[in-house]
């Protein structure tokens, strides 16, 4: 009754084995990392997450690839993914998030969540200046 | 029996007036948002609110101040702090976040929300390369 | 399409009324709070969380009932439960709450989130010494 | 200083066998699984979850069993439950549920939380047409 | 400084304006409702947002149209969001979820996420069972 | 490319050293847990954080030290940090946490969830008694 699958290559049908070789070129390395092998046990869903993702992460964009990853830990921090927590932080130091960006990540990452409870936990009215052009 | 208390400039303690005047200074502007008014029933966590959020938000650091409020933008998004979003929105925008970066932003919030979520509920096991030097 | 339906005492049902009765009884005012009311659009849900929530809520125990609503407000402060936070605050001051237990509860609501955060954020693995009696 | 205490049979007190009986003749095994043998260190604890997720999700009802244990997998995943997402998973696919089910239900979940954030992130307001009857 | 803008059909771009025409042919109603309108902001993000949606949520899958909404009420729900717990309560409604199935599902939410505090405050540990076929 | 360092005390700077000293006069113990050490990465943030904790959690206050350690425990099993339920539940122990007092605890968080649910679920409209003197 195991509630988790990974799929190897050897068990990759062609559609997932299709989306792996697309996973390895793009990022240029060998390693299938399991989020991928998890999600191929439903080849469409593996397909259009690895297709959306790519078309956010890898492209050019308005904010460079290393802060993206970087935006990605913060919002798999509050959500308590630990697993997205372990490969984004990887992500965003192979683009080069040096040591002292990802402490300052952190601090800014907690003093957010702990001006989040003060705002929620007095249920501070938003100011109208807020919401006029 | 109300639960939201705001302290005016009339009612403000000397002890409040100082954090209120320093953070009119630090940012150079009159108005100061409910979130440091509401704080105020306390002088003290005010203050050390204060304190320790301009120590972070407003030196020198390795990010820089606009993709700080970015960071900050998630964080609040994913925690669901309806007045964080809108005070640091206009904090992000008030240092230079273009509306197609306010866009990317959200799109990359959005994207880590939904694989957070194939992550937690696919429970995928964190890959021992993940955890290796 | 409304989606928020409130019973008023004109329109509560013989079995409604009956748990306004109690809880107009239990805590000893006429006041009923648009919870119960907006619950009231199915009686067995109300009847089954009024009840459970009186039997938790308004007998002795190990914790004391100001503190049981302290809890209360910091479990609403981090599930963003705006409703919650204004009702269970309500209910904390009735039972005694200083506005110095507020803000020293809003003080280590807000420090635990923070330091939530770094520990999710860091993914720091749990010392054995916590595993073993 | 273990956290966690998990009750065998042979240290089951007879009010804790008393449950555990009536988990494995409601479930038709002999399994019990940690949940039950964690709140087991309270038996009263034990008990009023027991009968109150007994009461909810083995009877008949406006929705069937195995959609139910769906929409618990849809929060635990939410909420981060490692555990419940885990015994649910297996719940749900006692009561039925195919792959295929598994994966579009993880795909909605996906999808509502990416939105989700979307909604927060931008502060959409709710259209009065929400709010009328 | 508005954090909020909606775009009007007279304010919409050809590009939005043909998003907007989808969604209207789709759901067979000339109603925008607000999430599409702030969307807009970026034509691009409206598009994508609206088409994943619409492959989702409209097509013919293995769980059916009623049963994905009221997973989407759930997560929702779980993450706080007031405006999607609007939104989709109300296509729930239109797609035929009863008051009753309503009721329900706010049961089995919030026993899911008392028993979820549950499984993690005491850190139950997941049962070999679970994680073996 | 591992994401978890954990300084022990060979590899301490003089820096973390004074921190880890401080942690250890403060609790009366030698034993520094993992928390500490994964800040240790970054001195100043090592730093901050243990003094502005101690600042809070270790003097006199308004609130009793075992009572701050239980709503430690219900901010953190709220937000599903593993961690932190583990470290607050031995530190609650520690100051005197009954047994009873911690069922009792787990009662609270879990029913507070629960009806978070509901009120978010149903968009249960705030009473005007909450918002006025």
């Amino acid at each position: 009754m195991s509630t988790i699958v990974l799929v190897s290559d050897d068990d990759a049908s062609s559609e997932v084995m299709s989306v792996y070789d697309d996973i390895r070129t793009t990022r240029g390395t060998d390693f299938i990392n399991n989020f991928w092998r998890a999600l191929a046990v439903n080849p469409a869903l593996l397909s259009s997450t690895w297709y959306h993702l790519k078309s956010i992460m890898t492209v050019e964009g308005a904010i460079d690839a290393k802060t993206r990853e970087m935006i990605y830990i913060a919002v798999s921090t509050a959500n308590a993914c630990s697993y997205c927590v372990h490969s984004h932080t990887a992500a965003a130091k192979a683009k080069g998030m040096s040591d002292d960006e990802h402490a300052e990540l952190m601090t800014i990452i907690s003093l957010a969540a702990s001006t989040n409870q003060l705002a929620n936990g007095f249920q501070v009215p938003v100011d109208p200046e807020f919401l006029v052009e």
